[in-house]
């Protein structure tokens, strides 16, 4: 692990204090932040990291050559595109018309995509790299692709050993991995954790209005959202200009984290809503069936800005160099 | 400037020394690299290479907010896109079905594009964001984008002073300002230096051809390449599959440089010559009428793989926050 995200892990302790707790639903415990996100099946390691790392930035995964989980999830933006709804190979947009979720913090999901139907981030990976409309890839190419760079064969035998089979699930295993360490604890973190003073009062009264108008009751846990309470997508299918976007079988949608939630616009699952005061104002129509006034939209935009993270320094990875057997980039 | 950038300023001094000198058309007079590079209208600093990296790698200022300079000179591959001719906006292939070049020391090209039309960096910068198949983007736009940031507009005034007036060229200029700095010293400089041990004597011998079969009269100077030689582009036309490219008014073609040439695949004006062998056997038929055997072109390739480059570290630019009036991504 690089010093930065070993740094982060071990100084980001996301546990609450009695001083605050109860104000939110986020676990009471002493919870160490690499416990909160790591896989008990594929443990964090610094090579694993390393690797993902690259993977994740690396446009040869896809058919064109040209996309990388970055180009969506942009992790010098908000960790999104700052678009309504994605655009992949072919410039196609995504059929559903979903905006991307950022994917800073995900790892707090309870289940991932919009409409849930992923258990965890190493499962998701899969997903965007063979849609169609997204990366467009194959199993096969992925696989193929990386095991053509002596490079990446052995970041691969360092990681998981010489026996190690680079496939497909293997690699983005790897990738969900490197998207765990990307958590961006906030001054929010820090008032929970017992500074009073990280926070000024018109934050803290901005809190107050988040959990007296009922934000709360579905932004919750460490992700402040991202939790299996789900909004009714017919509710919001009004903004919808295009797509067939129905939600999970039940016609949900998933609460989004609210973390960093102040760089992710445009919002919603159809990126219909571009600024945030609208968004807490539509919410509350739309879910607690109440009327936002501006001074509470106002104050309760103040304390999400609290939200805004401490994003771990990544070092831009200088990928492998191509071999004569790498597939070509093929743009159809 | 980072630590990085500053340590790779000093300790690259791509003089030769009395050991080699004559050998290759090199500068045979200490110059130190920042010299080099620099522009004398705008001199390097640390703020303007900051703010200069952030505008590289930031998608908004393309009408579709998905492309930066860095998608199709992308720092993590060769400093370019390892796809035969660039795709862009709208996913529209170059028209004139032209590879992009590495940024990678492009600071060391006597002019900028493949017909030379560009007389460096920062003229340079004005094109691909404004081209329809790249970034299509207006003048106006990427001053409105920038604009609308506070915190480009402090970085801004923190770069120029305080009465800056961000405009289009202003942008670009500072792009061109951190391009500048993308050198990559290697273990050819560090032998033209002095360090007799930095090649090894297979490597050596493979210098020794590449001068006595003539590649050295056009791949010259600091660049290794990058000098107003031209080679005739109706050489090589039969290998176009497509476009109008027809080179400068001489029907000309830039030399590229040789530096990183082995993680800039695949090769030539059109991207059409796959390996770097082919490459050279190539260029030994049409440029220098030879036929180069395969012996040759194996110790040729042995010495171009010593210009693969210590990149520099670059932490990857967090960006400024869209604001309520940053334009919104134009996809069409």
């Amino acid at each position: 692990m690089t010093l930065a995200t070993s740094s982060l892990l071990l100084s980001a302790n996301l546990k609450t204090d009695s001083l605050n707790a109860g104000l939110l639903p986020i676990p009471n415990e002493t919870s160490k932040l690499l416990k909160l996100i790591d896989n008990p099946n594929n443990p964090i390691t610094t090579a694993k990291v390393e690797l993902g790392k690259k993977l994740y930035f690396d446009p040869r995964l896809s058919k064109s050559g040209m996309i990388s989980c970055n180009t969506c999830h942009n992790l010098g933006e908000g960790g999104d595109d700052g678009i309504e709804a994605a655009v992949g190979h072919k410039w196609r947009v995504n059929p559903h018309h979903l905006n991307s979720p950022t994917v800073y913090n995900a790892v707090f999901n309870d289940r991932q995509f919009w409409d849930g139907r992923s258990p965890d981030l190493e499962d998701q990976a899969q997903g965007p790299i063979q849609a169609s409309p997204e990366m467009a890839a194959t199993k096969e190419h992925v696989a193929e692709v990386v095991n053509s760079m002596d490079q990446y064969v052995n970041e691969f035998k360092d990681a998981y050993g010489n026996n190690v089979d680079i496939t497909f699930e293997k690699i983005t295993d790897t990738i969900g991995l490197y998207e765990r360490t990307l958590v961006t604890p906030s001054r929010f973190d820090d008032f929970m954790n017992g500074n009073n003073k990280a926070l000024t009062n018109k934050e803290k009264k901005g809190l107050k209005t988040f959990i007296k108008v009922g934000c709360a009751s579905c932004h919750s846990g460490v992700g402040i959202g991202g939790g299996m309470n789900m909004l009714n997508v017919t509710a919001t299918y009004k903004y919808m200009s295009t797509g067939d976007f129905k939600g999970d079988k039940n016609g949900m949608v998933k609460v989004p984290t609210l973390r960093n939630i102040s760089q992710t616009a445009p919002y919603f699952h159809n990126g219909k809503i571009k600024t945030l005061k609208e968004a807490i104002v539509e919410m509350g129509r739309i879910q607690l069936g109440k009327k936002i006034n501006n001074k509470e939209a106002t104050s309760i935009e103040t304390f999400l800005k609290t939200l805004d993270g401490r994003k771990p320094e990544i070092v831009f990875p200088i990928l492998p160099t191509s071999s004569n057997t790498t597939p070509k980039s093929d743009l159809n």
